[in-house]
This record gives structure tokens, C-alpha cells and sequence, in this order.
């Protein structure tokens, strides 16, 4: 059943011609292709005259699609995995949980980059492992990473796949495990201590919706959330989430993953823990902590417990705000940040370009807030958005929003009501089914982040907006999203034309080198995966890649585990 | 000059003579005495009447004092360094910042644990260093570390030297660095990330200060607060804080020592480094985590980067309650912590025997207060006190102390107004000063901690008070202090008398057992150093004490840094 999910009006005479049918079975397009098979957003048509305009388009641009992957898989790759080793697997986890169909190889190892995509799209297959496995539980886990321990066959762990740093690659082949498939169940539920533990393979929103009806589905007093509520939310997984430190829309209160994480289960090569459960300890260096983030390369999460929150949504409050420059929303968010009267859940704030883009996207320009700004004096190509949520307990929720606005009044903001807000807030998960659309057109857009202190964000927003906007007709929208009283983080996204995987791959390469020459951390919740890799030991210093490395040949001592993601 | 700290008045004929003289220069007791040499504070004639009663004493028992350890220390003990290795030492730093007196080297290896002092009363020597160093900066520390790693002399570090869990002992000889003599200074400041660096030497009076007072003495636009005030606030070391994950009584809101550090730099035997600053970052598992609570066994701390936080004490809410009994307090304190109004700053809730001590320790047994708790039906034996103190923003404290009321009044808690909580303010950093003056009169006060999840805190309350009380004639005092959404932590106070010190280890052993079987923590906030090491690895579990191994194998491959804290 087609879901099309609705944008601003566009004439259909004139409109591009969208893909608007599921990807054919076992074709790449399937394998590309992001969520949901049947559900499409396309570009509103003030997207789509921003893209056109910027990238220097004409409507003949968007007569003719660009390779869409819609083919399916043929040819056979071989198997390099001894045939004791294959049937020793099987025998582990049962013929039904296993599978060297190249499809299936090809699906649980490649993640969303655009080079992912771009891959995809050409037909291309490499860097598949050998064997997809489905484990039942916990044991199949240690098994599998037993013998491929002795056997060392290399292990990769696959979640919900929406990796955008070539996470899930397996250039050595090996075994890929499937988390999601069976290992997503419930452990247990514990309201007195506001936890509940999950295998690593529950998907966001099951996992949300098991909290928030807790009443009738846990049995609970009270209903709950997780509070994490990353872009990728309804197709990545709580393992995922904890073991590439990812972060949330609602992070600023409610933490990000890393912050949530009570307690975790590994499977290592070394042997099998679990971290002790406790609020805070004072019993040396955390396991908890030397574990999260690890991304498969110390060993294989099972099980993790997390902080839950009491689900109070019907405190919520809305707004948004437009700033004269960048330069005086960034200082609201700061001061925000820094306010000590608790943070707003949500806070995003647009740099001018990705303002401009979210007022002809949102269908404002033109408009009566359009007109309202520039009375205002808020000018085009200089103004920027802030928008957020206030949430927790009801006051606490109200006086957020008065000292917010209260910031904002100070630094020359004016409200713009609510509308914005919940006009994102709806669209928040379902933009990255636009990408597909315009990539059909041979439009790309990848995303690029990086978090920063204060007093360095004015430099790295600069030099990285000089790199990306060197490659001409390109859009390059630059937002805050995740806020810290010391800093927060800038995400990047740019839309250019590029027909040449090697020329995309140079000119991501030098965006990444320009971030970290720049003075921003090398990843602010992408994780490291493969991409980031190269760039690690320039960025932590060689003394302290040497610990995780150390940390590494200790728990896995055969070099099995994710071998070459975080560069280790 | 003689500074007595005023408590409830006593009558001066019958209350007992109190040691109110300096300590004699080069003594023991000038070794053991808490805090400033000139100050002291003596129990209450309240809290003395208490102890009579509990301890089963007479004022007879108050006639005659104990060992004081007031004699001056004379033999000299040998020194196991090679000439070369004290000469080579000593041309790092300049001789006048290295000593091999006997004095020096105990002083600097013995920490405030009850067998510490008892220890020290009896004139013992032991576990002490060979050479007492005082390096300058940084540089000197490395130097010194290449030299002591490439000889194999162990490297202790003292900062103000006031652990509770044998952290600064030298079983195996060696030097100790004095951290707090010139590694005391200011590096940075930032106002605009609201952070401040600082070498780890500094004490914390020094630190609050420079931050409270940011206007004039750090040209700041406003003042801060470091928000960390452990009851050793006065006598311990921001590097202490951080090494031994320590906790002030304000981290229900500002968080404990780890939450407030943004980076660190450290000098190992396998090089240096400094992790990245930024407010938070997914490049893997983070040196700045892995590092805090190192107590020495990985490398020395030489300048911490931490948060500021705006300083707003004219905000400040006090409030005390009191509960008819401890599950009502606690299920109070267990809404408060997760009711999503954002924390006070303090919050205490004492069981019925720390309730009980206090209102006598404050005089308010049989006073107005006592006569309203009677009214109530608050009866002695089983009412339960709460304390505590809302900060921040204006509107956010004022919130805070509202929802505080309303959850205390639906748990039948009643207010005290915040007379108690402010008697309890003004003499919290100084009750350390009355353990001396018992002491002197055989009377010993131990402390041991722990933290756990809500549910299983009745279970570890009431197991642990019973092998405290299996000794007769103790006083047990348990408070919580520092509170999370998940749990809390349980801090037991022990007063009794014991002669031998043999019996008083056998006895805190088993206390120690205790918590650990009931499921608590080793440790909250007082580290594990060389008192808990025996249990760490039962406690963690021998597959993450591996991996606690392989690093400090990694970044210590000789072995010297504080070996044997924490039982690596």
C-alpha cells in the first residue's frame, strides 16, 4: 500500500515525475532505498525551486531519471568461508537463521551514506561478508563469536542498518550477525528504578512504544519514554543508538545515548559481561563507559538497560524564533545552555542558508510571517531559525519556555509562534525519503557533523561552509541541534550534482578534513565506522588510539571483531 | 591562633577536657589531626549525651585520654633508592623540593581512613615512600615518570591527602609527588564555554574562590561556581575530585567530580596526552572517560579541564522535612528524583538513628520542633529527617522547592522550615574536627559508603546496619546524599569503641562484606584505592578487571604507577 507522505501542493503538470512504486523485489533499489518500502516523500515544490535555482537546474533536469537501482540481483558471489565453518554456524543457529544468498549479504551490509547509495544504485557488491546469521539469543551469540574466534572468521553486527560511516562494511568478509531479526526482545521492566533492558536489536519504535503504553503493556503504574529520538528513529535499533554514541532531537534534555546507559551485556572473544547496574560508582574506570561506543570492535552487545523518563507529552510547549544573524542565535543558545533553569528538550537553530531553504520548504516565504520578519528587519540570506520543545513536569515545562523567551527577547529575537515548530516536528523522521527522490534526478545529499565548544563554532561553521560551497551549485544548510552549556554540535547537509563516485568521495573527504583541521570533533553521534576512520589517530593523538587498541587486542585478541571499523 | 567551632553549648565543669592546642611540630597527631592546625570542633552536649548512652559510657570514661600521637616522630627510616636515582630525582626538580625525612615521607602517604589515624596514634610507621617530591609543572612530572619508569621506582601522587581508603599508602617504597604545593595553579579560563583549567594541586577553597570571585579576579562578566563541595572540600585537591570519582553534596544537581570534566591531561610511562575538549563527541570510547578514577594507577593527572556554572546563591531554597518513617523519606526522595522538575542541588535524608543523633546533635530534641513532631506523630526510633537546598535560576529554584513540598506532603512528610538544613549548612564541612576530639577519648568514627539502585536500597539498609550493630554498643548512622533518577547512595556512619586495631579491621572487613553481598556498590564517591582493592574483583568480575588491567598494562608496562591502588 502506498503511503505518500504529503509536502507542500505541487502542480503535477509540472512536477518531476517521482518513483512512486516499491523497489522490485531483491533489486538493489530495495536495499537502498530508506525505510519503509512503500512510503515516499517527495521535495514540497519551494524545495524543489531552492534545488533548482541553487544548483543551477532547469525542469529538463527532471525529465530523465538518473540509474535507480530498480535491478535485480544476479550474479552469485562466492562463499570464502570453509564448508565446516558454514555447517559449524549453521549448526549453532539452525539452517533457517542463515544465508550466503549474495542479496542477503549484499542488504545486511551496507548502511545510508550516499556512497552507500551511489553504490547501490550502480549495481555495484563489495566489502559483503560471507554469511548472515540471525542468533536467537544471547548464547547463539556466544557460539558464533566462540568459533569464529578460533577460527578467525571476522564478525560484523547489523542493527537497523541506517549507518552512515560505512559501519556495517565487512571488507575482510567474514559473518555478519542480524540483531533485529529475533534479538529484539524485552529483558525486563523495572518502574522503581525507571530502567528497562532490552536486546540490542529492539527497533526505536517498538522500543517507544512499549514505554509509552507501559500501563497496559508492561503493567506499569505509570506510561514512559525513552527520550531518544534520533532522524534515523523508526529503522535503527537501542544497540545501535548505544554502541555509536548516537544522540537525539530531544538530547539537550534528555541526554544523549551515552548518557542513557545503565547498564550493558557483551560477548567478547575474552569472555562475556555485564557492566554493574548502579546510578554512580566509584569503583575505578567504568566498563559501562570503555564499552559504549565501541561499535562492534570489542565485542558484541546482548543486552542493555536504560534510563527511562515518565511520558509527560501533554506538558509540552512549542516555539520558535527568527534572529537577525546567525551571530544572535547562537548567543540565545548559548545562553539558553547555560541558563540554569533546565533546557528545552528540542533546540535546533538554522544558520541563514538552511533558514532560507526551511522558509521556502515550509511554504513561509511570501507568507505572513514572511512579511512579519521583514518588518522586523529580519533580511533573507542573514536571518536565521530557532525552533524547540519545552517538556517534563508542568511548571518546570512553562518556566523553560518564559526563560527562553526571556534569552531570545534579549538577543534580538521575535517569536513566530508555535506553527514552525510543530510543522518540523511532524516531518522530523520522514525527510531522509526525499533523498531518494532527488537522487533519482542525480541529486545528492549527505550530511556531514561535528560537535564544538562555543567559542569555536563561529571558525568551524566558516571554514566548513568555505570548503563545501567551493564546489559550485551547491547547498550547503548548516544547523545546532544537540546543546550543551559547554558547546554543541553543527550538522551540515549539502545537495550539489556530482555524477562521479571517485569526485563525491574526494570532495566528502575534504569537508571531513576541513572539520577536523577546523578544531570540531570528528564525529558529534555518527559514530566512526569506516569513514571517519582514517582520520581518527590524527584526531585523538597516537597515545590515546593506543589505548583502545590495547583495549582491543585484550578483549579480542584474534582481531575478529568489526576488523577496520574506528580504524582499529 | 585557636579557632573553636561553636556547637550546642556545653556546661565547661562536667563536659569532658577537649585537646584544644596545635598539634607539636613533627608529631604524629600534627600527621592525623583533621583539617587546620589551629581549629577544632568538639561534639555537642547533645551528641556527647548520645554517645554516653549508645557506647554505654560514663564520664569517667572521659577522665583519661587515649595515645594522642602528640609525640614527635624521631627514628628515621631508610631509604631504598639508589644515590643515583636521588640524585637524578633531585636535579629534575631542584633539591629544595625533594625530601627523604621520615616526617615528609609519612605524612604524604597517609590518608584520613580511622586506621590511618589509629596507626598514626600508635606511632607506626609503614607503607611509606622513600622520597617526598614536590614537582613544579608538568614538565618536572614527565621528567620524572621517564626516570622512575626506565628505573622501576613506583610514583605515588598526593593532592591534599585526604582519602579514605589507604589510596596514598607505598607498600612497595618509591616517591610521592605532592601535587598540591606548586601544581596548584590556573591555566585557563574560558568564560564563553563556561569552563576553567586548572592544574590538579589546586584545593578547593582556592577553586570556588577564584570562581565565585570570577569578576574581579578572573575578569569575568559574571561570577561561578565549581558546584562540587565534598564534606573534604576544604582539604582536597580538584585533581583528587576527578581521580577518585568523588562527589559533593551538591551532585544531586551539578553531578559528581566525572560529570563535571570536559578534559584531561595526563603523563604515563607510555607517553602523554591530553583528551579533546568538546561539550560531547562519538568517536568511540572516550580517554576522557577511561581515565577518570585512574587514582594514580594509569598515570598522573597534570591539568583538568572542568564546568563552570553561573553562581546564583541569592537564588538558594532550603527546606527540611520530616517523615514518620525511612520507606516514606525514601519514596519521597525516589519521586523527587524522578519527577522531571530538574533536581535541587541538596538533598539528605537521614534513617531514624542518624535522625535521632542529629536532632539531639542540634539541640532540637524536646525544643518546639520536637513537641510539633509529636503532634504529628513523628515518633523518635522511626521518623526519618530530609534536608535540602534548591538552586539555580530564580523561577526554576523556586519550582523545585514547590514540587519538593508536594511530593514530601503526598508521601506524609511534614516541613520543618529550613532551620535544620542551614544548622546543617554552616557546620558541613567541619564535622571532620569532632572525630579527633573523640578519638582521644577511645571513641572511634568510621564511615563506609555505598550506591544502589531504589529497589534493592531497603534490603542493603537494613543488612549492613545489621552487621554494624552485630558489634554492641554502636552507633550506626545512614543517610542518603546524593540522588539520581535511578537509586541513590547510602552513607553509614559507625561510632563505637574498640582498643585493638586488629578487631577494628576484622570489623570494617566485615561491613565492607556486607555491602558488597547485599548487592551495593563498593563505593560511591570515596574510590576504591587499597580498602576495597581485595573485593574489586569479585565486585567487577574477573573479564572487566581484565580489561582495567590490560590498560594499565598498556599505558604502565613496568608497573610503578601507585602500584596496588585499586588492586591493579
Amino acid at each position: 500500500m502506498k503511503k505518500t507522505m504529503k509536502n507542500n501542493q505541487q502542480n503535477s503538470d509540472l512536477a518531476p515525475k517521482w518513483l512512486e512504486t516499491a523497489p522490485i523485489a531483491n533489486s538493489f533499489r530495495s536495499i537502498l532505498k530508506w525505510g519503509d518500502k512503500d512510503a515516499f516523500k517527495n521535495p514540497s515544490t519551494g524545495f524543489l525551486e531552492v534545488i533548482k535555482q541553487e544548483l543551477n537546474l532547469i525542469d529538463a533536469d527532471f525529465t530523465k531519471m538518473e540509474t535507480t537501482g530498480n535491478q535485480i540481483l544476479k550474479d552469485a558471489q562466492p562463499v570464502n568461508l570453509s564448508s565446516e565453518d558454514l555447517a559449524g554456524l549453521e549448526k549453532i543457529v539452525g539452517r533457517e537463521n542463515c544465508s550466503v544468498a549474495t542479496y542477503d549479504r549484499l542488504k545486511y551490509t551496507k548502511g545510508k551514506a550516499m556512497e552507500d547509495i551511489l553504490s547501490l544504485r550502480k549495481e555495484e557488491v563489495r566489502d559483503i561478508c560471507d554469511l548472515v546469521v540471525h542468533p536467537r539469543h544471547k548464547e547463539d551469540v556466544k557460539a558464533i563469536v566462540s568459533r569464529c574466534h578460533d577460527q578467525k572468521i571476522p564478525v560484523h553486527v547489523y542493527g537497523g542498518g541506517s549507518s552512515v560511516t560505512f559501519g556495517l562494511d565487512c571488507p575482510k568478509g567474514g559473518v555478519t550477525l542480524v540483531l533485529s531479526t529475533h534479538m529484539n526482545k524485552l529483558v525486563s521492566f523495572n518502574e522503581a528504578n525507571q530502567t528497562i533492558t532490552v536486546e540490542p536489536g529492539m527497533m526505536g519504535p517498538v522500543y517507544e512504544d512499549l514505554l509509552n503504553n507501559a500501563v497496559e503493556k508492561l503493567s506499569a503504574k505509570k506510561s514512559y519514554t525513552g527520550g531518544h529520538f534520533p532522524q534515523s528513529f523508526e529503522f535503527s535499533s537501542v544497540g545501535g543508538w548505544v554502541v555509536t554514541l548516537g544522540s537525539g532531537q530531544a538530547s539537550s534534555l534528555y541526554g544523549d545515548a551515552a548518557d542513557l546507559v545503565i547498564s550493558q551485556e557483551y560477548v567478547t572473544p575474552r569472555g562475556s559481561f555485564k557492566t554493574i547496574e548502579y546510578p554512580a560508582t566509584a569503583t575505578g574506570p567504568k566498563l559501562n563507559d570503555i564499552m559504549k561506543g565501541s561499535e562492534g570492535c570489542f565485542g558484541i552487545l546482548v543486552s542493555v538497560t536504560m534510563k527511562i523518563f515518565e511520558y509527560m507529552p501533554e506538558n509540552n510547549q512549542q516555539f520558535t524564533f527568527i534572529f537577525p544573524d546567525f551571530e544572535s542565535a547562537v548567543a540565545a543558545g548559548r545562553k539558553i545552555s547555560q541558563g540554569r533553569f533546565g533546557m528545552p528538550a528540542i533546540l535546533r537553530i538554522s544558520d541563514p542558508e538552511e533558514t532560507d531553504v526551511a522558509m521556502q520548504m515550509y511554504g513561509l516565504e511570501g507568507g505572513v510571517i514572511d512579511k512579519f520578519m521583514g518588518f522586523k528587519g529580519m533580511k533573507k540570506g542573514s536571518r536565521c531559525l530557532m525552533m524547540g520543545q519545552a517538556e517534563g513536569e508542568k511548571s518546570f515545562a512553562a518556566n523553560v519556555l518564559r526563560q527562553v523567551k526571556k534569552v531570545c527577547r534579549k538577543n534580538k529575537g521575535f517569536s513566530l509562534t508555535g506553527y514552525p515548530m510543530r510543522k518540523w516536528y511532524k516531518g522530523r523522521f520522514s525527510d531522509p525519503y526525499m533523498r531518494d527522490a532527488l537522487n533519482d534526478y542525480g541529486i545528492l545529499i549527505d550530511t556531514l557533523e561535528s560537535s564544538v565548544t562555543w567559542e569555536n563554532l563561529p571558525e568551524l561553521h566558516k571554514r566548513v561552509r568555505k570548503v563545501v560551497k567551493a564546489n559550485p551549485h551547491t547547498i550547503c544548510m548548516t544547523h545546532a541541534s544537540h546543546f550543551y552549556a559547554q558547546g554543541t554540535n553543527l550538522y551540515f547537509i549539502f545537495i550539489t550534482k556530482m555524477p562521479e563516485l571517485a569526485d563525491f568521495r574526494t570532495y566528502q573527504q575534504s569537508i571531513i578534513d576541513s572539520i577536523e583541521a577546523a578544531g570540531g570533533s570528528l564525529s558529534h553521534h555518527h559514530g566512526v565506522g569506516r569513514m571517519m576512520a582514517p582520520w581518527m589517530e590524527r584526531h585523538l593523538g597516537v597515545e590515546q588510539m593506543g589505548v583502545l587498541r590495547a583495549i582491543k587486542a585484550h578483549l579480542d585478541p584474534n582481531g575478529i571483531m568489526n576488523p577496520g571499523g574506528m580504524g582499529l
